[in-house]
């Protein structure tokens, strides 16, 4: 089986995006107040933009199950309120609850937390527990930069997310480090911000010591945990220089990456220094990247491909990317 | 020749260090005026200072020239006032015209630019003029964010930037695009603001078109590119999804990248996908990472051996990498 641990459910039916648009028009208006949601999308619908879309690419690669969880950009977690932002976030975990209802065998969801900036954490505990417990999902996507792309909020290390890296233990779920959207004109989103985001959020974790105060917390980097196996002889010495432990003791038992590398001289760098238990296949599909590329003649984003022709991994080492790796990290994966 | 294109003078004496703190100190306590710098450095300080690290380890690794400026986390960009930094950065060129007069054989100056967050970059022009034409530098460091990690400065595509394109296009000097500290607690200063940045200012580069209007202006972006030849997948294919042209044609005229990459992976992960004409000799030394690599025994900063190494490379690949298009993008090069 083949697990991808990374799509987002980016091919929303139009109604879903138009609700947003008119939520944060009211909060501009100041005439917002949360309502049950009058958001009408029907299951062919649903259906329908799944079929046509990330379900197909599934069948065409021979990828089985995909971990799904709401577009990130789409979170948008500094815009309109702390109040929109949970009503907004809620309605998102609703709709890949119905996705996967309607695709019991080929998707799992992962949650989206009510995150606004200067929030506490803890806040986003009910829902969480809502989409575990109720909704069947099996972890969550923690934005460390609930500001986009302003960085206003504390490190991932700060005692500031403790409460909610205790219910995610309490809940044996994993949390993916992946930021929203950016509204700092430095940053594009997916090109800058993204992997700006998984690099800093991997450094913060060398810095601190976060993984003595929680032994079996999880996260998972994505975007192949942005330049970090690029730069692993860095990372290694600047965890040496600071008399850190090595880095498979001092993280790699908690921290994995994805492989969202759209290329093969990537995949073939991460799969060289970082230990194979530590890779997680993705794909983001559909993602940042929907292209084909000239050089391949394929998708730049069917990583499959890059897995299956890297030559440091064998056939047990695939297989562990592909759904062990998966199953371990995200240990309510039942499918 | 083996010409590194990215040295720091990061082992000034006690003295010049003290200096800036005293001038930070003045400038907290409100009492701060522009004076002559009342400095006192012997030319015997500054040769020990440099024969005993940065020439050292030249004759050690056999390599024959750096290319030098001033400690990039020490311009401290964010620090004091705009007159401060004024001060303080001809200072520090100062001391670097003063070591490549020492070391006419082996070092060669690049000037630090007197930005201050939210003051205008045209203001670094006169400095800039000073640094090539009166103290025989090749070229300049430009800090994409002189805000220290909070990004509030426009993107390098805009206009804000241009006098001083336009001065750097006149006196035929590349800038390389090297940030300085971070105090934005999210933000390592070398693990996390470096690599991020280099990211960032090659997705600015990819979203504009400044070489449109500037088609012969260069940057160099350190520390391997940041994150970008490990993700050149997802960069050339964000490109295509914008409708820009082949990154061959759109920025490789123009835009380089240094090989301070502290692993064999990952060099040959960049030499395999970027352009050998791209790629320029570094090491940083003495920079980032300080120590030995105990997989190999040697320095992770000694970055030759992996350019030697390398299998993406053949004699006349390694020529250039070494020499020749450090000379192209330095074009008053002449040792």
């Amino acid at each position: 089986m083949i697990v991808d641990c990374h799509g987002h459910y980016t091919t929303e039916p139009q109604q879903f995006k138009d609700w947003r648009a008119n939520q944060l028009k009211l909060v501009e208006e100041g005439s917002f107040r949360p309502t049950a949601a009058e958001l009408q999308v029907s299951d062919d619908e649903i259906r329908e933009s799944i079929e046509a879309n990330q379900r197909r690419l599934q069948i065409e690669r021979g990828t089985d199950v995909t971990i799904i969880s709401p577009r990130a950009v789409g979170m948008g977690h500094h815009l309109g309120t702390a109040e929109t932002s949970m009503e907004w976030t809620k309605l998102s975990n609703d709709m890949i609850a119905r996705v996967i209802g309607l695709f019991p065998e080929n998707f799992i969801g992962v949650c989206a937390l009510p995150q606004y900036p200067g929030v506490e954490p803890k806040n986003c505990i009910p829902e969480l527990e809502r989409c575990i417990n109720d909704l069947g999902f099996i972890g969550c996507n923690l934005n460390p930069d609930p500001s986009g792309a302003w960085w206003t909020d504390p490190p991932l290390t700060d005692k500031w997310w403790y409460p909610l890296y205790e219910k995610m233990v309490e809940l044996d779920v994993p949390a993916m480090i992946h930021v929203s959207g950016s509204c700092n004109p430095n940053f594009h989103h997916t090109g800058a911000h993204y992997i700006a985001a998984d690099t800093t959020a991997f450094m913060q974790l060398i810095v601190g010591d976060l993984f003595a105060d929680f032994p079996t917390l999880k996260f998972i980097i994505p975007h192949g945990g942005g330049a970090v196996p690029f730069h692993w002889g860095r990372y290694r010495g600047l965890a040496q220089d600071m008399g850190k432990p090595l880095l498979d003791d001092h993280l790699l038992n908690n921290v994995f990456f994805d492989t969202c590398v759209y290329h093969q001289a990537g995949i073939d760098c991460m799969t060289k220094v970082v230990p194979t238990k530590n890779i997680l296949f993705a794909s983001e599909m559909l993602g940042a990247v929907r292209g084909i590329d000239p050089e391949t003649g394929h998708y730049y984003d069917d990583t499959k491909r890059y897995i299956q022709d890297t030559p440091s991994l064998d056939d047990a080492g695939r297989i562990q990317i592909f759904e062990q790796n998966v199953r371990n990290v995200y240990s309510r994966l039942k499918i």
